[in-house]
């Protein structure tokens, strides 16, 4: 089994952290909130005093922070990881941020001889908990293949995407056509509903035509026609509005700097924006089902 | 077997015609166009010389038509068929037209004591010809029961939405949706593209994330990702941009009756709308895969 | 002076049938409303027992009614005043309607050989109030131009937009292009602010600059810029935002008959419709610009 | 009468130096443009043989450039003018950019006690050779004032929108919505056109009431309705698409940046992108027009 540094103990990388050790790997890890950091302990895992200690004696070293500045603070800062690593330590990033940043890690971690992999993933707090987790990669592919086994014990997927950078790349293009899914699919209802369709009935003949998706197969937006999901608890839980309009944010970013049209990704992103200064950020983000109710008429 | 009447022998009624043939039902045709006659005569059906000769003895009346106007005009209309359809006789009327005018029609044979379901397919072209479109029927449940065997000798499957006029609006609901899966999955497509990834592995990945649809199943809009599909045969063939075009009509002409925000099915109606104006409705409708190619940088 | 009838007293039509009286025209009134009928008596009126005494001597009938049925129903319908208007009389009906309806109206009455126009207004309660509306005209010539007494009697300007129908079109042109200018206007003004500009300096800017247009001149959308606009008084009174998606409403009809591409109109419509789900469709429509507040960061 | 260095001789930057000398300012100017220097001298400018010889006795260096990485490479660079310039020079930098980057230029240059505003134009290549440029200012205001009158002797109009970077922020503003006002009214006046109506007539009876705007006042974008405009030129000349979408895109990642929702700015930025990439980024933008052509019917 690995010896693996973690840093980062939110709510993904908690039970991350906890399913590596229930793979029997050895994990050290470093988080700022010391509960976080007890609730690791308790888990099995070993605490660090400070950031670097993760990196001793480390095969790998992984990362789940919330945004650009703290993947670069902590691997390029003026105290970074970059003097500390080991030759032989993979890093695995797992946040959700630019591909420039992973990019800008990547190459000056290369630069002193350290391999690394940008590995964001999808699956959500229920799939970290749950381990399964799909972890989408950027790097060389010997590196990729090395973080496998770790991978594994967190989720169920791991899949290539191309280069350092391309797993974040490949995130954004999923979670920008997944937010178009699910504002398309709550239209379609709600349109079938305004002229009196009954709502499973709908989902069901969508679901066996050509307008089957994601969201219909697992995660029906309108409530009380699948059990289990956001939209039968009163969208409690899931994927938050806040953090698809942070990922529709990235996507325009990209599509800003490549030029590429994206009216659809664009649209969702104002539809989210909106949804989220009108009090539903923390929200599930099938929540944009609501957001498309019919005009009552007057 | 039964006795069919069929009115309609464009590019979807003549090879349901013929399909009802093959599966042993006596088939008496009517339509203005000769060629289509003689080709529909050669597949063994019957020629009626005028469209009321295909209600004689017919236990099923069956309608493939391409407007309001059209279905209107043949069963209201001064010469309409009202006056001629047996009671025993059951109309199906598989057009794609507004849910209104289908129970306009089917109120007013209704009231003369004749049944009438209004069954639009999915499928195009290719279901037409291969036999397996998908029916979406409006009607009394034992009026669909009662169509099931011949809807089964065109397609695979048959669903009913509701009472008459649910097929259509269940219809437009699944082709709203359909063309934002598509929109959507040609920008997320291209996005990846224009940062370096490739387009095989990026569909690859979203098929078995989030953002999983029917596009990327089975109709994958950038060429040469997939076999046989019209993406890979220079867009043509398929469902037509203009066809869509007229269903998204459809489907906002009953978003502003009934007061329905639909910001997601309004986009993708106007870029259809240009991309055909600016001379591709004769397409594939994954041909909007290249309405959203990237900028080129200047 | 003339003898005019007047059909339909709510907030627009009881102060344009109070300044006709003021300008010295004799007119008799009818509304469904008694109280509407006696404040019409006290500005001067006189009160018709039913809809047909209206037309008696009436050189002018004008109507001001809801929508597309009750103009066609009080000029078509079973009791209609198709058959009890003079010839010399001439209909003007300032309804906002599709143009479909004016043109079945205008016909009907034409065969009967009875002039009509239409001749939707804008300017909102304030301008009838003030007798500063703006007619805009659809029909003949010399029609037109035999209005323009009584017309000019409630507003300042009255144009000839084409034939019968013609003013309904450049009505719904005009309101469309106005929810853009008003949608464009709040993002540039709140994009503005988000990054520390002053919303009077940078309102100042634009309308000095290519940015300029109707809302900064006179009805700016940002609380405390002007004095007496809606924005500075709660967003109370002025032009609602269900009467602006009504109007987009039928930009819409008349986008899907001809094909037309909107792509912005279409948008504005989905805004003024969540807007209104949301609970603002009695606030002055110059509230969107509350809709495009940014994000508040988390 | 005052010395000035003059970085970037292009369309613009050709012109603006040139009205410079007419004032009767003593220009040197600097540009990688052989072709460009001849001109300049020809006009009466002195020519540097390199960038830094700009800085020499200057009141003002003023900066026209392409952007960002331009603007940042001549201040802040490693031959940089920032080491070169005296602290009695204001600097005037005029070229679009982001904010950031001005605000990251201002501050430098601040450390070493060099004053520097932001002054991005508009007016286009027009404005610049007519010396009727507006010049939309962010700075200190004593700094904004002491560059007024060379500002002047290019311009007509002279605003301050607040300190360093303000000036960018208002620009981005106004142009963004200015590409809403411009495909606002094109879509209005197809869709009237679309209707039967007069692009003249339309237009004027807009321009007289609420739809009222800059591009219906002196920039109509249907051809032959106004003399003199790119639209009655077959859209040559004018303001670029590929410019309008290059602001446009400094607009978005603003929005992108403070969390603006800016449905009508996302909206038009995909518009004008398409409208590139199908062969139309060097047309004038109100060529926007010809876009949303109603879809000929079949």
């Amino acid at each position: 089994m690995a010896t693996v540094g973690f840093i980062g103990l939110g709510n993904m990388g908690g039970p991350m952290a906890a399913n590596l050790v229930k793979a029997g790997h050895q994990v050290t890890v470093f988080d700022l909130s010391e509960a976080a950091l007890a609730q690791a302990q308790e888990a099995g895992c070993a605490v660090a005093s400070d950031v670097g200690e993760v990196t001793k004696g480390a095969d790998f070293v992984i990362s789940m922070l919330p945004a650009d500045h703290h993947v670069e603070g902590v691997y390029l800062g003026s105290d970074g990881l970059q003097t500390q690593l080991a030759k032989q330590t993979l890093v695995i990033d797992c946040s959700t941020i630019s591909a420039e940043t992973a990019r800008k890690v990547g190459a000056e971690l290369a630069e002193r001889g350290i391999s690394f992999i940008d590995a964001p993933v999808s699956g959500g707090v229920g799939g970290a908990k749950a381990g399964t987790l799909t972890f989408i990669c950027g790097g060389r592919e010997s590196a990729v293949d090395a973080a496998r086994d770790v991978l594994n014990a967190m989720g169920k997927n791991v899949f290539r995407a191309g280069d350092v950078g391309a797993g974040q790349v490949a995130k954004i293009c999923n979670n920008m056509l997944l937010s178009v899914l699910m504002a398309g699919t709550s239209e379609a209802l709600q349109l079938g509903i305004a002229h009196g369709l009954d709502a499973k009935v709908l989902s069901e003949i969508m679901l066996q035509s050509s307008g089957r998706n994601w969201t219909l197969e697992v995660y029906n937006p309108c409530p009380d026609v699948m059990e289990g999901v956001p939209s039968s608890n009163d969208y409690q839980g899931g994927f938050l509005v806040d953090l698809m309009a942070k990922d529709l944010g990235l996507a325009q970013q990209a599509a800003l700097r490549s030029g590429a049209a994206t009216p659809m990704g664009s649209l969702t992103l104002n539809l989210y924006r909106s949804w989220s200064q009108l009090g539903h950020g923390r929200e599930d983000f099938s929540s944009i089902f609501k957001y498309v109710t019919p005009q009552t008429k007057k």
